[in-house]
C-alpha cells in the first residue's frame, strides 16, 4: 500500500485504504484552525477580485514590511513563499550534496526536499512524549551542514524551549552548521518567545513560517523564511517570478491585522485540547503532549493502530496515519483540534471503538 | 539605471527612471486580455472563498484532466504550475549545466532559469520583422541539450507556422536536443495549428502553456507543460508540494468553460490590432507583425527610444520597455492591446508626441 504522504484530500487514503468514502465526515488530518480564515479576509473577500487580473508584486513589498516590522527585522531579512513548503523546497536546493541532521519525528517535507536534492541525510531521534534528548547531536553536527528542527513538534505538538533553542543554535555556529527551524505552528502556543532576534547575530539561523494554519488558508499558500539578508537574497535567486499570488499577499496582510482572531483560536484550543487530553487520560490511551492545535494518539493495547484508523474512518472520521515518520512508524494516529462539537464527535467515535473490543 | 526584468508593476519603472507616478495611468507593459477575468470567475468569486482553508489538490486532478481532455493527451503528459514561470523555472533545474539555445528575442525568463542552473547558452537571433531565419540553426544545436522557442514570440507578436515547428523537431530529434516551445499566448492566435499531437510521438516535445494571459488571471498564477509522460514526472519530482494554489485550480476549470469569452477575446483582439496598425502606418511609425495581444512599435526617427518612453510615461501610458530583450536592446516598445477607449487614449499621447517632435 502506498501511504498518503500528507494530511488532507482524504480521498487519496480512502482509495488506498480501498475504502468506501462516507457522507458525512470529518478531516482531522490536516492541522489548520478550526475557526476558518480570519474575519477580515471572508468579510473582504470580494475586494480580491481585484487582485486577479493583475501580476502579484514579485517582491510582496507590503507583506514583508509587516512581517518585518512584527519581528523587529529588516524586509531584506524576509523571504515570502507559495507556502511554507516552497521555502523548505528552496533550502534543499542550497544544500544540494550536503550533509544534513534531521531531528525526528518531523514534517517530512525537510527529507523530501533534501534527498531530491542529493543530501547525505542523519536523523536525531526524540521519543514521543516530547522529552528533549542531546544523546550525540552534536557528534552529528560535525560533518553536517544544516540541522532541521521542527518546534513546537509537528507530529507530536511538543514544544522546545528557547533555552534548547539557543543551545542548539550555539552548537551550530561553533561547527559551521545552519541551524533551521520550522515553526509552522508557533503562534498556537499560548508562551512563545521568540528566537526571530537572534536572526541579527547569527547569521546561520533560518525561521520558517507557515501563515496557512493559524490562518486557515491553505488553500492560497503562503509561508516565509526568516533569516540573515544574504541567505535570502541567495534563495530569493533561485526562486520562480511572482512565486506568492496576489490573493495569498492581500489575504496575509489581513491575517497580520486579526489579533483578537489569533486569541480567540488559541484560548478555543486550549480548552479543546484539555477537554479531550482528559477523556483520553480517562480511557487510558496515550496522547502526545502537545502545546498547540494537533497531537498523537496510540490505543497502547494494539501492537499495529491499523484497525483503529480503519473503524474511524469507515465512521467517516479521518486521521493523519503516521507511517511516514521516522520513530513513530504508524505507532500512533495525529487528530487536529477541531470545534467543540466535532470533537465531540471524534469522542463519541473513540468510545464506540473502545466499546467494540470489550 | 537597473530596469525592471519585466513589465507589470509599473510603479518599480517609474522609480527607476526618477518619474511621478500620474494620478491616471494605463498599463500596457503587461499582455493580459483587457476584458479581464471570465464572466465564470468573476460571477462565482464568491464561491471560491470555500477552497481558501482547504489544501489544494496536489495532484490538481479535476484541472489536469480537464486539460489533457482538451489535447487528447492522458493526464500524465500534463504538469501543472504555479504560473508558467514556475514551469521555467522546473525546465532550468532539469537542463543544469548543460548548453541550450533560446530563439531570440524572447520571454527573459528561459535565460534567467538556464543561467541560475550554470547552463551555457547560446542564441539563435531573430529580426523583429517576424522572418524566421533557418541560418546555422542546426549547428548550433549540435551540442545543446535543448532548444528554446516562444511561439507565439513576445516580444514580437509573430508567430511561426506549423511546419517551421515541425522541421525544427525533426532537426531536434536527429540531434537528441529538446525543443521547449512556450505557447503561452497561443489562444489568442486566430488560427492556431496544435503541435500538442505530436507529444505522443516525440519524447522530446515541451509545450510551455500559460492561463494568466487570455483568462487574465495572472494574480492566481497558473500554467502548464504538455510532455511526455517521462518528463513530466522527472519535473513534478522537484517540484514544492501544493504548487498551484486551490483558486488557480477551480477557477482554471471555470476559464476552460469560457469558449464564447475566448472568441469574443479573439474578435476585440483583432479589430483593435487593425485599427492600431492603420493608425501606425499613416504615421510612417513602424510595428511588428503581431498576430495577437501585442506588438513592438519604434519611432524610428530615433536613435534611442528613451525620450519617447518617457514621455509616454509622464502622461500615464505605460509601455515595456525591451531593453533585455537581446537583439532588440531598447530600440523599440511594446504595447498590449487593450480596449477600445484605452487604445484611442494611446493613440491620442503618440499623435501629442509626433506634434511634440515637429
Amino acid at each position: 500500500m502506498k501511504w498518503p504522504s500528507h494530511g488532507a484530500n482524504p480521498h487519496y487514503l480512502y482509495e488506498e485504504m480501498n475504502l468506501t468514502i462516507p457522507k458525512e465526515k470529518l478531516d482531522f488530518s490536516a492541522n489548520i484552525n478550526p475557526l476558518g480564515p480570519p474575519p477580515l479576509v471572508k468579510e473582504n473577500w470580494g475586494e480580491l477580485l481585484e487582485s486577479v487580473h493583475e501580476y502579484p508584486d514579485p517582491n510582496g513589498t507590503f507583506l514583508k514590511r509587516k512581517l518585518a516590522d512584527r519581528e523587529g527585522l529588516q524586509e531584506n531579512q524576509v523571504l515570502l513563499g507559495n507556502g511554507a513548503a516552497e521555502i523548505i523546497s528552496l533550502i534543499g536546493r542550497m544544500l544540494a550534496g550536503k550533509q544534513v541532521v534531521i531531528v525526528q519525528p518531523a514534517f517530512s517535507e525537510y527529507e523530501e526536499a533534501c534527498r531530491g536534492n542529493g543530501c547525505q541525510i542523519e536523523y536525531h531521534q526524540l521519543p514521543a512524549d516530547g522529552a528533549w534528548i542531546e544523546d550525540n547531536v552534536s557528534d552529528k553536527l560535525q560533518k553536517a551542514a544544516a540541522l532541521f528542527l521542527c518546534n513546537p513538534n509537528n507530529p507530536t505538538g511538543a514544544y522546545y524551549p528557547k533555552s534548547i533553542i539557543l543551545h542548539l543554535l550555539e552548537e551550530c555556529t561553533r561547527l559551521h552548521c545552519l541551524l533551521i527551524v520550522d515553526e509552522a505552528f508557533f503562534d498556537f502556543l499560548e508562551e512563545y518567545e521568540s528566537i526571530s532576534p537572534y536572526i541579527h547575530e547569527y547569521r546561520n539561523l533560518l525561521l520558517i513560517r507557515s501563515m496557512t494554519k493559524m490562518f486557515a488558508i491553505p488553500g492560497l499558500r503562503l509561508g516565509y523564511l526568516l533569516a540573515d539578508q544574504e541567505v535570502i537574497s541567495k534563495l530569493a535567486a533561485i526562486q520562480p517570478h511572482w512565486s506568492t499570488n496576489a490573493i495569498a499577499l492581500k489575504a496575509g496582510e489581513w491575517c497580520l491585522d486579526s489579533e483578537s482572531y489569533i486569541k480567540e483560536t488559541i484560548a478555543l484550543i486550549k480548552q479543546e485540547r484539555e477537554r479531550l487530553f482528559r477523556f483520553y487520560q480517562n480511557r487510558n490511551l496515550t496522547v502526545s503532549p502537545s502545546q498547540i492545535n494537533f497531537y498523537l494518539l496510540t490505543d497502547s493495547s494494539l501492537n499495529d493502530q491499523y484497525p483503529f484508523l480503519k473503524f474511524l474512518l469507515e465512521r467517516g472520521i479521518i486521521p493523519r496515519h503516521t507511517v511516514n515518520f521516522p520513530g513513530l512508524d504508524g505507532a500512533w494516529l495525529r487528530f487536529a483540534i477541531k470545534k467543540p462539537a466535532e470533537n465531540d464527535k471524534l469522542m463519541e467515535a473513540v468510545d464506540e471503538w473502545l466499546g467494540s473490543r470489550l
